[in-house]
């Protein structure tokens, strides 16, 4: 019966909100401030725990694992839990992993509050698939180098390797594929088809974080390179694919190894 | 003399902080921390000036114009004045409106920087690419309807319309296009050519500020109709294509005139 009651006096509000690619000082001030005001945060498996003290100390925190691998909370639940608060606690703030909207889901769950006239609003986050590199040194456009960036999923919607990853190997894209690890061998094999076995390649784990790893290699090397290196499915992987690599200090000395071999 | 002095008593040090797509909200934490210990601030055209106030009181603040476009502040300049800063009074926060690098000439500097054995720390920001549709509810990717996102710039170092823009308008991605407003038109010319008239575009101009401009229409229309929203080239101006631009309620009106008249 209280809970009836206090629905009348609660203003339902979702605030979907980026944490960025790990680090925790990576999410906006605007991001902050929702935490400030947040009656319940639901937050999910990417997103570092400290974030969680901007909230004030009686607001409710729900933990919805990862919506794109847990059963117990798929997008379903994740976006009914998300209603049910807001209308029954006021301020809910969806804190995620990422920047919301490249393969973020971020679009499912403001359509899902907007189908009950919930208010929402956006904060975006920094996109890990060009703050990773960036923080790695590697910018993934660069004059004479890359003069675009085409980012990309490794699996389509069906859990099949992403057709798309054909165009884009023959492109002069930076090519940057998310949640691709699992496919490596496969996404070698294109640029390989084609004749693009020497292009520089990297693999990049837990980007901004302390345990983050890096590989640098070719296309022909870099799952040797990366399997050396301890790279596992662990946390966030991503892959890129492109010559802005070179610009990286790491790769200086894979160039005097080929041309010494050679 | 003092100057000789002084030298030997700073620690210099260069910090690159992207600001965002241009709401001063949206840098991150981190680089609100970065501000707070700056000496110097070098900042751009596309920096909202009440980032400073983060700046302590004393602090150098510094306006270099826009590189890609002023001639009185050409990158070479820029990159002399962050080393000057910093080799004469410590720690230089170079503040750059953007993410830093998506055509944003973050490497460029950090480059120079280290040419000078100076300590650089990167502090990647919001990628107005993907966060502009964002923030309009457009998800650059979107279950069902595109699985990539291209970003690339309208013109390549040449000034001459990008080439790659024919490839990006025959693959199935999500494309955005960065200062690529004064050659909308030929842009358009593109993707008519391959008979895709018909496919969703918008026109975004100063996203994510008070004085943000949107135009949704199709390839078709999209000139006419960023033309009757008053969009111009004055700050930043992104435009979108791809069948995501379908979620956006605005176009719901627009597919139901055409669906009426035809």
């Amino acid at each position: 019966m209280s809970v009836v009651t206090e629905k009348q006096y609660v203003d339902p509000k979702i605030t979907l909100v980026g944490a960025g690619p790990g680090d925790p000082d990576l999410i906006s001030v605007k991001g902050v401030k929702a935490l400030r005001t947040a009656n319940v945060i639901l937050y999910d498996a990417l997103v570092d725990e400290r974030l969680l003290d901007y909230a004030p100390q009686e607001s409710i925190k729900v933990y919805v694992g990862n919506p794109s691998g847990d059963e117990n909370f798929s997008q379903d639940v994740v976006n009914q839990l998300m209603v049910d608060y807001a209308l029954n606690f006021g301020h809910v703030v969806r804190l995620k992993g990422g920047d919301l909207f490249v393969f973020g889901r971020g679009y499912e769950e403001l359509n899902y509050a907007a189908s009950y006239s919930i208010e929402t609003a956006i904060v975006p986050g920094i996109s890990s698939a060009i703050s990773v590199p960036g923080l790695q040194g590697i910018p993934v456009t660069h004059k004479g180098s890359s003069e675009s960036v085409w980012i990309l999923s490794g699996t389509d919607s069906k859990g099949n390797l992403s057709l798309e990853l054909h165009d884009a190997a023959r492109s002069k894209a930076t090519v940057v594929v998310l949640l691709g690890f699992d496919r490596l061998p496969d996404i070698v094999a294109i640029y390989q088809e084609i004749g693009k076995g020497g292009l520089p390649a990297a693999v990049i784990q837990n980007g901004s974080m302390g345990n983050e790893k890096i590989a640098i290699g070719l296309v022909n090397t870099i799952v040797e390179v990366a399997d050396e290196k301890g790279i596992d499915n662990t946390g966030p992987v991503l892959l890129v694919f492109g010559s802005v690599l070179e610009l990286h200090h790491d790769f200086q000395r894979i160039k005097q190894f080929f041309e010494t071999a050679l």
